[in-house]
């Protein structure tokens, strides 16, 4: 999954700081195989969260720890429109 | 980089097998971290290349491959537009 978020250009290091927390718990979730976070070269209020899962129930596993509830709250107020997902299946690796 | 591919319906099985290759020799290159294929999951006409490389030399070294130009003319007549890139920083990991 690509989650695509562009951040209030005064929120940009307050995010960066919460989803870096954010990502580096989210590693550590049995079911997350990916968990990298990209910042536009060219805008540095996109953000794309580069998120691969092992399979759906690790999907929903996620959404259920303790961490994600406190990044998506924490940065709600930090983006200029609301995030968009996009699904994809992995070719390769 | 994010590169992203719209590919002919027709060409979706042949990109594929061509990318697959590609994606497997440019992980043999010293300087990618990652070359991940992803094809999106409600549209299975849509690819997306993620690219990272641990420097720009990286990147360039991957043009000048062997693999690079075969898979890039292999794969130019099965788009169904030009291709498109986006740059982006790594925050994480």
């Amino acid at each position: 999954m690509h989650v695509h978020i562009l951040v209030k250009p005064e929120c940009v290091e307050a995010f960066k700081t919460a989803t870096l927390a954010n990502a580096r718990a989210s590693v550590q979730e049995p079911g997350v195989a990916r968990f990298d976070v990209v910042q536009q070269a060219d805008d540095p209020t996109r953000f794309v969260l580069v998120e691969v899962y092992r399979d759906a129930a690790a999907n929903v596993a996620h959404k259920q720890t303790e961490h994600y509830p406190v990044w998506r709250d924490t940065v709600a107020a930090m983006m200029a429109e609301p995030r968009t997902s996009v699904k994809f299946n992995q070719i390769y690796p």
